[in-house]
């Protein structure tokens, strides 16, 4: 890691369950299948390291670890329910110096009003929402470009 | 596991401390004692697992264990606090194919206001809260009869 | 009614239209049926009383009635829409000595907002929603185990 | 009736159990005792005329009955729970003519929630809430003196 | 009533004091006028069949009488002030198969505020407000159309 | 325009789309056939006036023009979404002479939340929803008995 | 003050005012007519102490002074305006033993919104509002008998 | 237009004014770069055509023409303030077949507790917002490639 | 406009209507009264320009226009119904460098809820509502005097 | 006083610390500054009564002993953080014949939330917020125009 | 007061009743013997000077002399009830220098809900609630620290 | 552990990053320097023990071990932002024996709204808040006092 930029991806809770977990919303892609793809996108020095956890705990800690250092160029996080609650990971945003895009694969607006309020938006660099899997595309995009 | 069905039983925080937490409101029967008198209720092919975490993330990761095995006929869960907030457990139960049941020892809407919300409930298959011990008993009732 | 215990099941408004109204809701099955079959589940020397009433006011009458005869050993309720706003029925529950339990066919929790909050639910001594007819023998089983 | 005034006491749901019904909150004293001693208190040449029921439309018959009857000096009115939701009643208050005064045995504002708004309050003469059943004395004097 | 088609005409609470209740509001003529005048804008095969109740719970019984009759082309209901809360009437109205259209003399929403909510609305085929006696005329003329 | 009177049609926005638009909410009629088909319920002196607009103050012009006309027997307005927010127009109702009647083709209590509340309402002479095009006739027989 | 019970009526804001402060709402009676006739109205051996400030903390010091003196026998409290926020005088009350009773001259359930919450009614004895000058008396009366 | 595809940018209120206005929030940027430099992004056989208006109802006109035209391949839509309040808006969107990307230059999310909510978010096939100049080529890429 | 200062008077929806509208809230004096009025008040080397527009776009436009131009020394507006939700003009005001006043003449906190609230206050220089035609002539003099 | 007009300018809580408090909010000019400039801005034979106090009962005090005076052509208000919580100042403005206008020296809509809502504004005759000392000048001319 | 520094203690509302005012919540110890206490935990060469006063006004009064008294380190204010509301006491916080530390003996977020909120915190140094006398102690400890 | 008394403490989410994160808010120092500082100023026979974690779940956990050790003299707590929503961390408080006292090192009622409500704070003994690192000096001398 040490002469190469990386790209972090985070994603919360459930989101190990895409392609076998409700597929009229969420699609039938896996999570490898996004990671897998996302790669193929990347500039010839960039690596990607992805993360996936349920627990709010190690999604804190996988930001921390990211964002304050030098060689990471971004975090695309998609922290599923945790992004209408956890203040907790809101704070571990505003907290590192790393930009941080935020991604959803439904639009959430559409959804249950709950999922209306995303409360880590205020803190990320920027959102998108809807595309799907081309969501995190777009986001790797707006990491590259920024 | 391979030619037994089960029935997961899941608790959430706070509940290992059944027994010496304030026992007038929560009895002073331990989680074990509940459990041990559940099995002894079950059918003669089923068996019992039981979980207890106060993590989030793990009460997630055994709902997504069990909430895809075919030998899994039902899952009891008592999610304590995380009742109230958790989205992310509410997601993982809406996510699996195996029934939910949602128990709760005290009159959960007897209690603090913020008590009276469930987020889990609109994802559980039922809902029992009140009757102590009870409530597990009456639940397995549920799952086996279902 | 001198030397036999009972138990009284009320059922509020709509209840009698069970069977025929919205069956993707609320079942095929008739009122009539459920309590046919509530009458076997009960101990040899229990007898069953049942009531239905569309009228707030015959609710309330049904349940002091009931609420105050050491004869009565419970009372399972499903107060339908009455559940939702009918404070002088929670005041009846209140005020008498007999514990009432408190049943819904349809998970009320994965409906309409206002389906969502139940006055009587703080005053009942429990609360089982969401297991059609099953609800009901559950509350029997409540009922007789307290 | 005919030559004859008369002021009427309604009471509403629970108002029956007066007595016998939570006694640390509505006391020792039943409806029929509190009637008793509001007869002696009237004026030589005027009646008492009491209902009590449960039911929502029969309060509000009873309201409709002596409101528009010249006979009637003044209606008593407590109407318990329905105070906080009965619309209903409310309209049959505003629609009549007779003064209506409202009444509760309890403080409603030191109790819970619900009970601190009585949507019947704006559409009567005045209230008097918590002393007892002194409180239907202090509207008769009230009546009598208006 | 077996040869002939009819439609139902039910008014709610203190609809019976029409005529001599608050005339700035609601108007000088009564509701026997209303029904009767309606009455002569039938076409010549329809009967009118009128009702009017205080009790939320008779008016429920009504609504279900017609409600599965094949004879019955449709209810008009004035469902007073039990059209703001009755949650029970709604779901009568949810549960029958004859379209229900909702009246009223007044415009609902240029009074008190909690008179601008329906909780009928949403179940009834539509909803006609503020033409006094009118409203009926429109909705019978609604009915025969539909 | 000099010796007749006229009604004035008023459609908001996006009602130029009728037809085409989710027609399952709709409907299949265009607006020119509800136009059409309104035209041939006029008496014999009466004419129709038609105006369409996405524009809010286009809509606020028209019912100022008609608005002090005294041939100008009524305005048919059915606002579209602007009922839901625009005071302006609600205000260039409150200002004009002639009476306004509200109309929707949807029963808008039965869409979404935002849908519930019209802040035209209060001002216009009463309000019509849910019957698709008959709304319009509705109005116009409204307007004319007047 | 040694060997006489006496009653203290505090007023509150604008209440020095009454008789030439907005009539229609307040009547033509002043302050001192009220306080003159209630003096009528006592007990040989009673006293009676007025006090009147804009100031909420004189208010809170006459409640302190008096609600420990074993003589006063309980106090009348028109807070005026302050009734509706002064969680300070609501504290005063709370902290003193001789019983309080609220009043009020208006019906403060039928005007502006923000009147219909007082913060005082829960601490007090008991609350009386709507009869004008009358509710002093009902309240004088209220006391003596408790 | 006949035989190429083109893509609809459509910018709301005060959005011509980008470059002058606020530059510490929207940058330096015109309206006119945007455009400009979104054209160079477009694959060979793909046209652009761009609008803006501070009218609510030509920016309803806009997508209604594009929204039912099959040469239009999507509709890019910064609807500035108008996102916030625009019922009509939402209903045109929601009205069209072209899929409509919403974006936002700013982080909308970190701003004024109003800009958090977007009513035309849900009827979007999705959300971009945050990135600048470069939201807009983001919303290219995503209907270029859905 | 090239050697002369100027002042820009923007009046929104409906007070075209100004003298035949409501004249019990809004007086007998037309717009062009005030206008007229307005004019005399001028200093020597100022002159006047004035707009109503019931648009909103229209609204923003006219603010863009002079917003930008040094010959404008302010501009006062009354917005009407928008000051309560344009979002839009909000922005607009925000915007442009120079001073906007607002101005009111009726007195909005002493009508209808909705009237309390002004979108656009928090964006100019201040506000003044309540004095009739005289509210103009304060904020020229506020302009005037900056 | 007794043959000269006069107008009396009351300052509420903690305007007594003008100019050294907060001065990037309130300015530098102090209490007195304002006082002594508004005085020079009156007509021959008018004179300016000032007062500044802390307590809300002095407050009273000031508006009711100059309300009834005929020679108090009227009161410029400025109730500090008193205008956002007195219903006890705003009774005593409602109570008196003359002119109340509210004034604020910064524009309070552009500050905390709780600073957006005046409880004085309704009962006063107009409100001027936003001009610093140039408020007084204005509210001064308001009430000589008047 | 010219060469020593001193620390200025400021109670609130009801605080003078201390020792004899609800001692299950606020203790037996008077504020007397607290004042004593914390005297002895003074440094040397520091004075304490306490105030209570049940009036507002004074309050600001007590916060202003000291406020801008270099002399001053620092001032612990318990403002009883007024935490709540007094939005004029916040603002005499927020104008002087001198740093202000709140303290509360009972913890104020165990009790009624309105007590969860002061109003005063947010412009204070820090807050302390729930340690009894204790609480005083320890912002005294704070002061001299900071 | 045996023979010393000892005092826990918890930090939460993100307080690693104390001295890195944001120290405009949280400052220069580190967990490390609070907890080395702290160490000194505890009594000889006391011991220290310090733990952190992002993870919901592990703070329950540290909260269970201790709260029924009697060697455990208290917890001081600081659980960043789940303060705010962790009431499964509420939960763990009230059910153990130890008294826990909460600190923050920013004053929260001074940041964003969502940050001026702590759900842990009613089951505390006490709060402080606002004092840096000085806050936890301030929770060890209360619990040393206690």
């Amino acid at each position: 890691m040490s002469d190469n930029k990386y790209i972090l991806v985070v994603n919360g809770p459930n989101l190990n369950l895409l392609g076998k977990r409700q597929p009229e919303i969420y699609g039938a892609t896996s999570l490898e299948d996004i990671n897998r793809e996302l790669a193929t996108q990347l500039p010839p020095d960039f690596a990607l390291i992805t993360k996936q956890s349920n627990c709010e705990g190690e999604i804190i800690d996988n930001i921390h670890e990211a964002g304050f250092d030098p060689d990471c160029a971004g975090i695309i996080l998609n922290a599923g329910a945790y992004s209408h609650y956890s203040l907790a990971i809101a704070d571990a945003i505003a907290a590192v110096n790393t930009p941080v895009v935020e991604v959803h694969l439904s639009n959430i607006y559409a959804r249950e009003e709950y999922r209306h309020k995303s409360v880590i938006a205020p803190v990320c660099r920027g959102s998108i929402s809807g595309f799907g899997p081309l969501s995190y595309s777009l986001a790797l995009k707006a990491i590259l470009e920024l």
